[in-house]
């Protein structure tokens, strides 16, 4: 059978103390019983992860790089169960993270990845080049006629991506099935007087039994793209739809509840791989993550690695766009343009908001700051 | 409308400091909008949450304690927004960790929380008093048939909960209803020759859609109670089936892909949350973790906290069993018996395991060794 392999980052004092803990992830993450007594045979050659290289580290943090490879045959054509061999009990660990990744044929045949990419995303929103805009309807406890109206200006200042506030579920203010049919219509609406094709992104996020409900809902009553938050609802859940043949909505994913993943160098997951690569294994098409110099922590270099990581060589899957957002302002698009190049998806809330006097005036000078690069 | 509260560990140099931390969280956690131009009425009133109590921190961390309350109409009767509320966003801010939680009657009528709990799992297994013991079929590779024997075996030498390991899927050499079917055979089997209760536990972790389906397919097959990993299916798959009344299967967590929710002192959540509270929020029954002193890191303290967060008064929701695992070992029973006392479930896997050649004969043995404290 095939074999891919994760790259771990090992805390370690010298090679030996690396290689027996490169060792002990073989046996943590597959067997899970003492390596002394693991089956001979199909077991021992097939199942348990082999070491295939571990190389010093090549960054500030020291350690050891260790690349182990797992079978395809104990993924068996499961996606939790694919994250589960790459980091599930080793995720307990200290001075343990998963850097990166390469793939199989059969988990390319699991995970057939975004569907619209980057490229796709940009036919969807009418943006050939330079980065598409996207905003937040929001706060929480407004009335659908209240959350439509913002949609309604964001569409009609020219911004390509509305989409629910994350927090925006089913509440009484503002129901889910109403909000959405109310935002397609509102932004359709806009889209009429101004010929753009503004999209409407509806928060999917919700009860395990309603989820997919949600999904096909969307694609029904006309929405043009879906966001999902996969560390609360699960991480299949966006995969089983970017799998699905017919399910032709982009899928956009949001960072709530996963800050825990990425929060220390040398525990969890690099920002490249779980704001990128992860997300293209997931079939999201564009990752939200909260950008540098806003209110959260994340460095520029971070930043900048997740950006890499939706973009990079990754099989056949298709590039993505990074959605950088959180404490974004019309001032620093010299500074994110500089950073990000072209290939970005920037995500301006609070300060498009902070304008509701003139929402869709303080859309249009966004827009028009954005294409003068 | 009613309101719950969260407390949260904040890193801060001072009261002032804490004081602003713990207001940009009432806005982070709900509006998500700058303060300013937060909505004056029912916005600001009921949405915004608010900072009830900021007292100094009472452990070795310093910091400060905040208590925060949200709306039940920010919730909107939907789980996965709950924990949103609870820590979405701010789980990717540093020097901010959840510790504690009141509950509403709101939560309480979405969470009706463990079905069984202890006092049903005891009934359930036969074991009035005194640890309840679980072991594991492993590893990933062998045959149904062979899995099967190794659940016959631990039933015959009395452990009392039999579980997949967390890593047992659809694989070709066992596929999943395959596996359920012949693993309720062979513990049946064994019953009726011990005149045990002993429980065969499927892992029903896996694809999106097949999991609901996997969880009602081990109670029509006889499966006597359920396992999954919260942190890759998601978090709403074990409320919806404890809070189905007709879902009569206790469920217990497997903490795989968790690890980072825990992993610093400062971040996440703590583990008596993680572990305790939120489980019985989930409607968990038994909660797997990390046992202090094996290949894992949590400290005996840790531990402790999470079999406090199984049992403390926490509204209606039922006291839980905490299930302490990894690298256990007979030698160690004393030394679990009085860090837990008789409230807990023993997951020893490996250490059984390893006496192949009389499996039955050393589940007996631990079986007399538990049993004579």
């Amino acid at each position: 059978m095939g074999r891919f392999s994760v790259t771990y980052w090992l805390g370690a004092a010298d090679a030996a103390e690396a290689r027996a803990r490169a060792l002990d992830l073989t046996v943590e993450q597959t067997v899970e019983i003492p390596r002394d007594i693991v089956p001979h045979g199909y077991v021992e050659d097939e199942i348990l992860g082999r070491l295939e290289m571990l190389t010093p580290g090549t960054d500030a943090r020291g350690g050891y790089l260790a690349e182990i490879s797992y079978s395809d045959d104990d993924v068996g054509g499961d996606f939790v169960q694919l994250l589960n061999i790459v980091f599930g009990n080793s995720s307990i660990k200290t001075q343990t993270r998963v850097e990166g990744m390469t793939l199989s044929d059969a988990i390319c045949d699991l995970c057939p990845g975004p569907k619209f990419g980057a490229p796709g995303l940009r036919e969807r929103t009418g943006v050939p080049v330079g980065p598409i805009l996207m905003s937040a309807i929001k706060p929480v406890g407004l009335s659908t006629a209240e959350l439509a109206d913002l949609a309604h200006q964001f569409a009609l200042g020219g911004m390509n991506l509305i989409k629910d506030d994350h927090g925006l579920a089913g509440q009484p203010t503002s129901p889910h099935e109403e909000r959405l049919k109310a935002c397609v219509d509102a932004v359709a609406q806009a889209n009429a007087k101004t010929g753009l094709a503004s999209t409407y992104v509806p928060n999917i996020t919700g009860p395990a039994v309603a989820i997919f409900d949600r999904a096909w809902m969307a694609r029904e009553i006309g929405a043009g793209a879906v966001m999902l938050a996969p560390s609360l609802v699960g991480f299949d859940v966006a995969r089983t739809l970017a799998a699905d043949p017919d399910f032709d909505l982009p899928i956009i994913s949001h960072p709530t509840f996963a800050g825990a993943n990425v929060i220390t160098p040398t525990t969890g997951f690099s920002h490249r791989f779980f704001f990128g690569l992860l997300q293209r294994l997931m079939g999201v098409d564009a990752a939200v993550y909260p950008n540098f110099g806003g209110r959260f922590g994340f460095s520029r270099e971070e930043c900048l690695s997740i950006a890499e990581g939706c973009s990079s060589d990754f099989g056949p899957l298709k590039p993505i766009l990074p959605a950088p957002g959180g404490g974004m302002t019309l001032e620093r698009i010299p500074e994110m343009q500089a950073a990000y190049g072209h290939d970005v998806v920037y995500l301006i809330g609070g300060a498009l908001l902070r304008e509701r006097a003139d929402l869709v005036g303080a859309c249009r000078r966004l827009v028009e700051t954005v294409r003068q690069f």
